[in-house]
């Protein structure tokens, strides 16, 4: 995106983008049919219970005027409203945590003041809430989104490390609390005993844990080896609702042992109670606030303004990854726009605004991403059984399965994309049939093994519509109604799914990636190799990855530091913005440009001249290989099959592909051809390393991972 | 072994062929040093745990006159006498629970007895193990054991898989157990009042899930990705001891704030408190018993003679199969021998007796076929390091090699296995060389990457020796001093331990891998063709693997109910030795003699004509390809590293080794070449498969699974 500083400038080309895509964006989600409602439900709970157990926290800190309905309320409402009205629906909304600590901080301050007091407390947050809009409305004018590109991947996920450990630790406390008697409650409750209270804590433990285990299992049922191919599909998709189902129904087995209260479960008004509802009377009251205090709201409003601006674009950035290969436009000024209506809505309502959070809007991504993928395979091994039905060669089998990849492009797809996609296809189906030796004959299943090589062909592509969120905040919205039905959850089921959303968040987070690399034992790396891997593990030498990684981590330790006081907490994501500039003008004094690149790709860094890296991009030069691996590192771990998308793809470039192909599956040469890459992790020389730097003699476009992959069989030829 | 009824012919046999081996079994044993006690902590805990837990039950069940303090001494003193004058000292011998449960009944029967009574009860016990002893030295002298060879893998494994069920009842009883009040205990005691009672049950259950799932993790540790090669392999051998203590250190955390009974742990009197030596004296109360229950005290002696005679011969054949290519001959009849002698000892000094036990002992070979592995690869790899060092050719290298492998052959060692072993490491060592273009070059780590070279090169073997038996009986002994600290371990950590050993005890066992594959969706059937596998699973047609394996569980299910009923349960062995005729005279009738020979190789049904059944005898014929992919089965779930060890090996019989080797690793020449296999496992007909049988025209001895990996390149040619 060009740095367009020019009023208006950046909302118009965002609006005119998405208006292209909108009618798309709704025909795409319904033609998905009910396959949609897997990453709905995913999402759902992803963005449901981290925000009701907020709303608990802030009724315990605001003396319940505001409660997990409230924050409900607004998740939906904001939510609803921007996946209809929204520029990028994968982005999803919701009460983060920032705005709690921001609301409980705003809370402290004006109960104490005799002019405002408890009771107009959600009057004068509301004129916090103006001064934020208008705030946000001048960033949105003036583009100053434009700027986002400088957000580069080392802060987007050091950002998403930061939550993911906010996401553990509220985990680890709440777990801790439940060994504890809770505070402002009636000690003298059978409950609360010392026995209790341990058995309460043991059960606890018991429940976090199974749900926490069993959901991690139940993401990676696809590649299971039992059951039928439907039962694993559905275990994948709904596994970690079941979870949660299965383990409230365990937490009541005991019940009839047990006092009420083992376990805690939520606890939460109904929205039916008295004064659920005095918040959205709230506009009346604002005039009633001091005029001082009017003006004073400014200063809290900059805050979150600041905290919006930065949350809201790199959620949506991490929803758009290049890896994801999108088709379609993203829209960060005009979603900031909105955002700025949204935060007045929820300001005037008197309930706390929501803005895009991590990890749910990757989370989303990512769950599209494996949608799309089953949608595109059964499509096309329909295709395939028909025609083979039909006794089609080969010639016509790749014909027809053209033809329905195309009926299911969106009509904004990158043209050679697909034409890749099919060469692809193509090459290795006739291949296979040369060296099975019969080009003409009819197929057969021990010519084409349709469900491997199908899978082995599917480029990644994400199902970008506006449903799954619609259908998602609407469900939030029926929490509000349903909170009987919640109040059944208990607590440390509650904790298990923290600590999950934690661990799913971290997969295919290079940050992340490297930090193992670290702990791997250098005996071991060759294993990273031989597995998919980002570029910079063959590119850039270890020390220098080491030293990146190192301060990384200690930049992370320190905002996680800065968390822990008590006000300035809040303004965490500044010093995280402060690593703009550091990326731009410090790094690169310490670290070779090429190296930067792939551990750190900016755009405003790239130079065409090194088409190695326009690849690295996972743009236009090679989606396949990049998305092929990195998709790969994003989401195997959570989705065991889709891994096999890439195999092909990190070979198809490359001049021989039969040779290729060979040599890059065959374990042993892979060992051979990677010797030196180890060494040279190792930091060592290794002879075999000679001629061949990023840009090589033989074919300039190839990538080394693809260059060490081809040397075994050039030498051994 | 051949049939021979001569009397006192099989004992002088084994004794004069363990007599050749027995300097070497002591040598052997002190020759790994300090490395042997890594099996020796394993197995010392694996026999120590269950026999005082088995102590505690006899206690409750005999009202104390029997304890933990009886049953370890039992262990002990037969452990110990067995592994210096026993035939086979792989056997591990320990109170089992058949035992404790006939001793239970024998106290039942005794204690309503007027003329015996609690007091007389361990003398008439004693004129029992007379009896017993009398009937198992008839059995040895009379050769009954030369039938052991009777017992196919059908019966063996069958037997395997109950001891596992029980033991796992067992682990699920026990938890069960901690939520309840226990028997002859004052329920006044604050921890058996219902709130603590509950957290107690719950505290069980994080401990022994913790120590079962760390317990597995452990296990797996050599094949980690991080820390460094010599932690994870301290890990791996002693992570389960290791975990023991971890968890019983856990279970201390809360004591602060939990009464003293919270969580519950071993009871069992100290060695020295008084009474506990009552039964030492026994001898001189034997002839106070009524001669009329000397007599009548041969029924029960019967029973426990039939019992021995198959455990003991069982658990000793489990530990000596073949795939463990053991060096050193076994010893049925005169270790049958002993175990009367031994039997009639514990009598006489009223402890219950020791027999040969499962799955502690094929868990023992097992843990020293790592050993020798871990040996000659630190062996090997020293010697390639010192000859790369003097910069040696590739000739001079393999000329070391084979040197230090033949210095740690013990003499029994299969000339034509060492040999093929070392033409192995040749041929591929050439091989890669040449495809490196430099033979007579100095080698250096690109060409030869030791550490993965020699663990693809080495064959399975086991350090056969006495020393580790004998150390950990001798330990087992110790523990009766350690009473005081073996009672800091909480109940809970036992049942997640007995949980483990019935885990640990499963991998390698083909019934229970038949029965995985039963439950293998068919589209992933390829799957376990693209790992180790045993013969049948390409041999043999899905519709015969099932039919056999649902009638194996049917016989399985109705054994498991039998130690149901109170009496007869003693008895199931009996039933177990039903198989024998059942598969002798009437499996055959059901099953192709052929497709029987893979399922259940029987060595009286083999024919020399087929020389690939032989193969899978892993006998002479074939001791690699069928040896690497049986030890991976058995060894790699827990073991990360053994599994590299046969994958050469596999194809290693085959013409063209680059070629096939090349084609073998490929995952996807090999799922072609497989997709005709799994077809046929659906029990369908494939074109392809035409001239193709277990008898080939190409390769006469090379068996399917290898023609099956080289027909993709052979027509690709």
């Amino acid at each position: 995106m060009e740095e367009t500083f020019v009023p208006f400038e950046g909302i118009k080309n965002d609006l005119k983008a998405r208006l292209k895509c909108y009618k798309q964006d709704w025909t795409g989600g319904f033609s998905a049919g009910l396959r949609i409602l897997a990453p709905t439900t995913y999402i759902f709970f992803a963005s449901a219970i981290p925000v009701i157990s907020f709303g608990e926290q802030l009724e315990r800190d605001t003396d319940g005027v505001l409660t997990a309905v409230q924050t409900l309320a607004s998740t939906a409402l904001c939510g609803i409203i921007h996946s209809i009205i929204g520029g990028q629906p994968l982005l999803i909304l919701g009460v983060a945590e920032p705005t709690v600590l921001m609301y409980t901080f705003m809370f402290k301050f004006a109960k104490d003041k005799p002019e405002l007091g408890a009771k107009l407390f959600l009057a004068w947050s509301g004129w916090v809430c103006v001064w934020t809009a208008i705030l946000l409305f001048f960033l949105a004018i003036l583009g100053a989104c434009s700027i986002i590109n400088r957000f580069t991947r080392v802060a987007g996920e050091l950002f998403g490390m930061l939550i993911a450990m906010l996401f553990m630790q509220q985990a680890i406390k709440g777990l801790v609390d439940e060994f504890r008697a809770p505070q402002r409650e009636n000690l003298k409750q059978t409950e609360f005993l010392p026995p209790w209270r341990f058995a309460n804590g043991m059960f606890a433990l018991v429940l976090s844990f199974g749900l926490l285990l069993t959901g991690l299992k139940s993401r990676k049922a696809r590649s299971w080896r039992y059951g039928s191919g439907m039962i694993r599909g559905l275990i994948a998709d709904y596994g970690v609702p079941l979870m949660v189902l299965i383990w409230t129904g365990v937490s009541y087995i005991p019940s009839h042992s047990v006092p009420h209260g083992i376990p805690r479960r939520l606890f939460s008004p109904n929205p039916w109670s008295p004064g659920a509802y005095d918040n959205w009377t709230v506009i009346k009251d604002m005039l009633e606030v001091p005029i001082l205090y009017i003006i004073g709201a400014f200063i809290p409003a900059t805050m979150i303004a600041v905290l919006y601006y930065f949350d809201h674009s790199v959620a949506s950035q991490l929803a758009q990854q290049k890896e994801f290969n999108l088709r379609k436009p993203p829209s960060f000024h005009y979603d900031l726009l909105l955002l700025g209506f949204l935060t007045l809505l929820c300001g005037l309502l008197g309930i706390p605004p929501s803005n895009g959070v991590i990890p749910q809007s990757p989370m989303h991504t990512k769950s599209l991403a494996t949608l799309k993928h089953q949608l595109l395979r059964s499509r096309l091994v329909a295709t395939a059984r028909r025609s083979m039905g039909k006794n089609a060669s080969l010639g016509q089998l790749y014909g027809n399965m053209q033809e329905s990849y195309q009926q299911m492009q969106t009509p904004l797809i990158y043209q050679d994309a697909s034409a890749r996609g099919l060469k692809d296809l193509k090459d290795s189906t006739i291949q296979l049939a040369s060296s099975m030796g019969n080009i003409d004959a009819p197929v057969d299943e021990t010519v084409f093994d349709i469900e491997k090589e199908i899978d082995d062909l599917l480029p990644v592509e994400v199902k970008e519509q506006r449903l799954s969120n619609l259908l998602q905040s609407t469900m939030v919205g029926c929490c509000v109604a349903a909170m009987p039905l919640l109040k059944m959850i208990p607590t440390s089921v509650l904790w298990g799914y923290f600590a999950f959303m934690a661990i799913e968040s971290l997969p295919g987070n290079q940050f992340w990636e490297r930090i193992l690399l670290l702990f791997t034992a250098p005996s071991r790396r060759y294993k990273v190799l031989e597995e998919y891997h980002a570029t910079f593990v063959e590119t850039v030498p270890f020390k220098t990855i080491a030293t990146f990684t190192i301060f990384q981590t200690a930049y992370l330790l320190t905002c996680f530091g800065i968390t822990w006081v008590p006000l300035a907490g809040v303004l965490f994501p500044l010093l995280i913005m402060l690593l703009v500039p550091v990326r731009q003008y410090l790094l690169p004094k310490f670290f070779k440009g090429a190296h930067l690149q792939d551990l750190d790709a900016a755009e405003y860094e790239e130079a065409p001249a090194l088409p190695f890296n326009l690849a690295c991009q996972g743009g236009e030069t090679g989606p396949f290989a990049e998305s092929g691996e990195i998709m790969d590192e994003i989401v195997t771990r959570s989705r065991g099959e889709i891994r096999r998308v890439c195999s092909p793809k990190v070979t198809s470039s490359t001049s021989t592909p039969l040779k290729d192909s060979k040599s890059f599956q065959s374990p042993r040469h892979m060992d051979k051809a990677f010797s030196p890459r180890v060494s040279e992790l190792r930091g060592e020389q290794s002879p075999q390393l000679g001629g061949r730097g990023p840009l090589s003699p033989r074919t300039g476009e190839a990538r080394p991972s693809q260059l060490g992959k081809g040397t075994p069989d050039s030498t051994s030829k």
